[in-house]
């Protein structure tokens, strides 16, 4: 490791590709004729095959979990506080694997892609995904990498949710299942603020049903407003109290000077909107938040959580956060509620952090303590 | 009254117009050459003109607060719930005034108002404004009407920020003050969703920096989404929750079905922002959150509420709602709080209601109790 990073990094990482070209069957009923996987490893996979862990990204993520891909970069991969050596997913103990979801746009094949029965961009034609569709893309990169069973699958967010379904989907291919900040289905409010982000996109008239991808535009303004609309539901009143407060960014309230009030919090939303806006494809967003509000773990099991859980096989590690209100604490005692009643064995862990939801990314002490503890069990078990 | 009513309806109620033309000097240093206040009122004024009341109205609202515009309205006034006879604000006891703010945009002088200056819209030139400045503007209306001094000063949200203003601009002239679910100064978390709104607005490339006045045209899309943002702010989980759950409009979740789907509360959503688009002024919108951000109650008192309150002369009546996370009952019991410290008479309560921040336009039966009991002492005093 570079001496540029400190001693619990991973320090340098290159993302792979997995390429697959029997196509995918996917649950909206279309089917992918093939498809890649961006992705990456941290660790080394031991002598059985015993030792994988998954991550499953949330929305706006990707494969890029941990480490950094330059020596000159400085901004390391999005949990980086909880995997490398001594963190809670030990690089030391564990293969790692992470990768960018099918749809996304870090590199696995997505909107962006070539559809190789037109030979364009699929743009807005991309296939409509569910969770359980990143799933079987993933079970296929696990035979690849010769991984039967994961050790766990990890994941906060959608990808908390995306861990559930593998648990449902492929139950005797992982051991744990580790859910951080996630729920069992969107509630109507959850609904509305992916609404609002979708309808800030396809408002732009940049966006053009999707086809801006044909003409070399971007609907800057509508993914600015859809990430402002996130950054506002992943922190919590408290969080943005003690960030922002009613700061000013400059101006005063002295009379006369009204053009140049400007609040430190609509700066901050201002920079992070336009920020993400050159980083992000429009139609994964909306393809991703859609896949978002579809999620309905027990849909296929009358609607009935226990029925659900009860073809899990594995154990279950689930987290919230005191101060979330996307994924409420509430929403995951409910996931508690049915692994118990489905007589699954479940750790719970509630942290007090007023950072909300994105509190799940966040070297909070006693969230990473008890991750840590239940990662040893992994490792043990 | 007609037949067409209930007897709890003040029935048909007419819209006038005061026009004031001394120069009204306004909080950011420029002033209104003249004005004008398009109001309404119900119930008669007395001999001694003592059983007037001011309503205060909130973000979206304007002057018609009860009552109906014709025969064939089937829409009543705002807050035809409160107010009529029998009802807390009792017609048949008091003499209500409703204005419409100035900067809004329905009837009194705002952004789409002729600037006598250059014989043009104001549109995006009309001067910033604070509540201070609504607060200056009705109290010549009270002049203008004979009413020295209020019975009380009435508002919900950004109304009830404007009626503790009055207590502390003019306290002798309102013998009590009624706050309902309002704060004395946004969060950050309230600035961030306003500035989400505005951006919405300023990224309609029909908004054109607000010329869009001088064009005919409409920023509706960025109406509709600003819209939005209020709509789920204004609602509980819990209210959308009972409202919507995750009930689908049409659609299904069969395979191959995902283009149909959508969710009651998205379809809910579109079509509240693109009715208001077209009945709601987009400077005006811009105006009245900066507004509303801007409000501090106690920043010229040194930023102590009790010294700010210290001033006020009034009575107070102040009430939340549990489940209110726009203007949570926490933030009124900070007024209440303050207003004990300061030694004014403060009656306080907190409604156990799903409603939201909306809540405070329902008829609650608890609500609609407390507030006739309050505004009984009011008549007696």
């Amino acid at each position: 490791m570079s001496a540029n990073f400190d001693s619990h990094s991973i320090g340098i990482v290159t993302p792979q590709v997995a390429r697959f070209d029997d196509p995918l069957m996917l649950a909206c009923g279309r089917e992918l004729p093939n498809y890649e996987l961006t992705y990456e490893t941290y660790g080394e996979l031991n002598h059985d095959n015993s030792n994988a862990v998954l991550i499953c990204h949330a929305l706006s993520g990707h494969h890029h979990a941990a480490g950094y891909h330059s020596e000159e970069d400085r901004k390391p991969g999005w949990w980086n506080e909880c995997i490398g050596p001594g963190k809670p997913i030990d690089t030391n103990q564990f293969f790692v694997v992470s990768a960018n979801n099918i749809g996304g746009c870090h590199g696995s094949t997505g909107p962006a892609s070539i559809n190789p029965a037109t030979g364009k961009a699929w743009g807005p034609d991309f296939p409509s995904l569910r969770a359980r569709d990143w799933v079987n893309s993933q079970a296929r990169l696990a035979d690849r990498l010769g991984i039967d069973c994961w050790a766990a699958v990890i994941g906060g967010s959608l990808g908390g949710m995306q861990a559930m379904r593998w648990s449902l989907e492929y139950p005797d291919r992982l051991k744990h299942c580790i859910v951080i900040a996630a729920a069992m289905k969107l509630s109507a409010q959850n609904l509305a603020f992916n609404e609002l982000a979708r309808q800030a996109i396809v408002s732009d008239p940049a966006f053009e049903d999707g086809n801006y991808v044909y003409k070399g535009a971007v609907p800057g303004q509508g993914l600015a407003l859809a990430r402002m609309v996130g950054h506002i539901t992943y922190l919590s009143d408290e969080a943005m109290a003690n960030k922002f407060g009613r700061e000013l960014r400059s101006g005063s309230f002295e009379m006369g000077d009204e053009d140049n009030i400007e609040f430190q919090v609509q700066s901050y939303l201002r920079h992070q909107g336009s920020q993400f806006s050159g980083n992000f494809d429009a139609n994964t967003y909306i393809l991703m938040t859609r896949a978002l509000d579809y999620f309905d773990l027990a849909r296929e099991y009358q609607h009935d959580p226990v029925k659900a859980f009860s073809n899990a096989n594995c154990s279950f590690f689930v987290a919230s956060f005191s101060t979330d209100w996307r994924f409420a604490p509430a929403r995951s005692r409910e996931i508690v509620n049915a692994l118990i009643a489905a007589d699954r064995p479940v750790t719970y862990t509630e942290i007090e952090a007023n950072e909300g939801h994105d509190a799940f990314l966040m070297p909070i002490p006693r969230y990473l303590e008890a991750f840590s503890a239940y990662m040893k069990r992994v490792g043990e078990s």
